[in-house]
């Protein structure tokens, strides 16, 4: 199958995707990220590595958090980063999302981080800029649909690798909303690239797609027993839009039902670790005990999160 | 009369219409501007002739599209760019256009880019700046109601000089709603200054605006008539909003009647080049094989159009 | 009681208000301030005392003009800033504003301007930073519902002093609606606090909130009398919900009894100087021919206030 991401010396040519993302790619993200780490640790949080790149962040769906992220990664590179909000703009004048790309390609524009609500927006842009011989312009998944949000993946393994070192003999629980969940998609690929052995997903059986077992992930729908000696326990983020809706109760329910309380944490390895993508919901995912608990890495997550934003795109400015 | 974007050596203080411009200002700014053109292409796509200058994007109307390209062209020449959606703003809260002006220049601007919807707006601004004794501060008119676009107007130029070299002997051809169209005053001002001997105006009569034949123009009701041997065909952008109204029976009507066909394409010069300003509205005023055809030069428009606006922007902060 | 705002060496931590604040702390500032007047004077207003820091513009109420203001303050300093209109973002989502800080101090912020209707709102995110261990985080309050505005009550100590040199000997009035003025709270503490004898407050009785004499002001409802052989006049803006609302008749009555005129201007000493803190309701609280009259000083209050909050971001960066 055609990988638009690589290009023909294996090299990262677009972030799309962590599914058939080579475990040496992931790793080269991984240790470029490393070096990055302490850079926000200095007195000048900046190298020039992107200087005089143009970036764009068009979000056709509005997400102040994660475009911040990427917002904040370009400007520590040195890049000039153009925020475009789409839905304000020439999509309302129907203009399609193609000619909106040559038009920014045009601009001279470097990367393009794109988050859509419809899954495989990305691909159609990274295969028209292939297919139109702009192969100098890079593009970056922020979030499409439901399908993947690889910087949130890289991001987790990154903070996973901190903490467990060593990926060959982990037990990972992802827990909640995974039929909606970009992030749990995301996390399986990356896991089972880098040869995590066990696998669980756990959550209310409305909630879990068909197909995991194919995935070789373990299906839980009791937390009690899905949480029993885990290593990482990587919670979802509960859409409020599906708590309304008839595959949920209530919150309170989902809460009493799959919430990580102190005591559930408890069936875990002692020094097990909780993530959480953010933003959270207290007390309908995640007690805020738990939340901010010694056991909890959520806040090293986004600080990660930066450096491994930092590094897939110095490393695509750089191919 | 007092032409206020001119100083009294005959310099660009303001950059408010094309009507009126010298030829050797126009001669001059896109000449600067090929001097930037290729900039685009260089690793590091900076210059530092406005380091520390502050651009301020005052967009009363809504356009992301153009104040993206004065954004990119004001961070690759290295100046602090500062993006005021006035609307949004205190507008809402009662304060006059002027006091907005006065507080910003307070502020030490060095430069506005102005864009509104009332035909004007950007003079009244100048003439307040220089009554006010701030002639160090620059106005660009970045489009004021239907009176004038000059940017695009001068990109349009720049555009034809690129591929025809010479503008004695052209036969340029403007395409649509030239009523409302700002594109269409910038541009028949510029190519009659710069010498051209043939400017066309094709359009239904209600979209053809009075005095057109007076300021030496051609007119056509017939596209097949006005397409006959040009060298250039500069196509407008049909409006929204003009569709569903009095002025037109429908799109579908248009594109029947004037739309840029390949058919229609044949008519013209074989090595006639097709241009639009955009976004286009593919199937209304231009079929989807001329606008992606070999004619069309629709994107190398927009990359000049960054350097024509570091053209003119460099020039200003420089005098 | 516990001052977050200053470190145990009594060092600007935060600026939270000017209440409490050492007279040796405010004229640290304004000193600080007079060394960044000149700057945007210069050909390249730029000094890179904060390059590579990150400073968040963290607007949970809207006010572009404040943001412009701190904007301009970072860029001048090199800064990145990143502009969050928290409304439309992660609140929505149901984050708390707690988890929204800690979040943005994981992507190593270094300081974060803080505009939020609710009073208090910067106080609650300065402790939070101090009992998480965060104190290299640093807080500026850009306006708390009416608790305070010391950024805007510091730039009117600043323009006080270039245009009068001593506050020793000084009769300062305030006018307007004093009971909703975040600005008034500010000025009339930083008034007390450099020593000026003589601070009046005049407004109708419903707009004068109780308690005023107990700081040591005088109350005034005839304008008349209280602008009497006054050396500064600094008018309140009257918002407009007020206007419609019970406390007040209409916007002409307002005008006909508190409104600046020329006639009453010359009751104060013939060199008083008029101050507003913007933006003005021409024909409400003042007069025309008064805003853009000699004595006012309300455009170098706008120049003045860049330069104080320079002094301000970048003291806090130093310590």
């Amino acid at each position: 199958m055609f990988n638009p991401q690589l290009n023909k010396n294996g090299e990262l040519q677009h972030l799309l995707t962590i599914e058939g993302l080579p475990k040496a790619n992931i790793l080269h993200i991984l240790d470029t990220a490393s070096s990055f780490v302490s850079i926000g640790d200095r007195e000048v949080k900046k190298v020039p590595l992107m200087r005089g790149k143009s970036v764009f962040n068009l979000f056709f769906e509005n997400s102040t958090r994660t475009r911040t992220t990427f917002e904040i990664a370009s400007k520590r590179l040195s890049a000039d980063v153009i925020n475009l909000n789409i839905q304000a703009s020439s999509s309302s004048k129907g203009e399609s999302l193609l000619d909106t790309i040559d038009n920014l390609s045009a601009m001279h524009a470097d990367m393009f981080v794109v988050r859509h609500a419809q899954s495989g927006a990305p691909y159609l842009i990274a295969k028209h800029l292939s297919d139109t011989s702009q192969s100098h312009v890079h593009v970056v998944n922020a979030g499409d649909g439901r399908h993947a949000h690889p910087t949130q993946g890289l991001l987790d393994m990154y903070t996973i690798r901190h903490y467990k070192k060593d990926f060959s003999n982990l037990t990972v629980a992802i827990v909640g909303d995974i039929l909606h969940s970009r992030v749990a998609r995301s996390d399986i690929h990356a896991l089972t690239t880098l040869g995590v052995p066990e696998i669980r997903a756990i959550g209310p059986r409305t909630l879990l797609p068909s197909g995991l077992e194919q995935m070789g992930v373990r299906v839980f729908t009791d937390i009690n027993k899905g949480l029993k000696d885990v290593d990482v326990i990587i919670m979802l983020r509960l859409q409020n839009e599906r708590m309304s809706g008839a595959l949920l109760p209530s919150a309170q329910e989902f809460f009493k039902s799959y919430g990580l309380t102190t005591e559930r944490l408890a069936l875990a390895k002692p020094d097990a670790i909780v993530m959480h993508p953010g933003p959270m919901n207290r007390g309908v995912e995640i007690e805020s005990a738990v939340a901010d608990g010694t056991q909890a890495v959520i806040l090293p997550q986004v600080t990660f999160g930066i450096a491994v934003r930092m590094a897939v795109m110095s490393i695509l400015a750089g191919n």
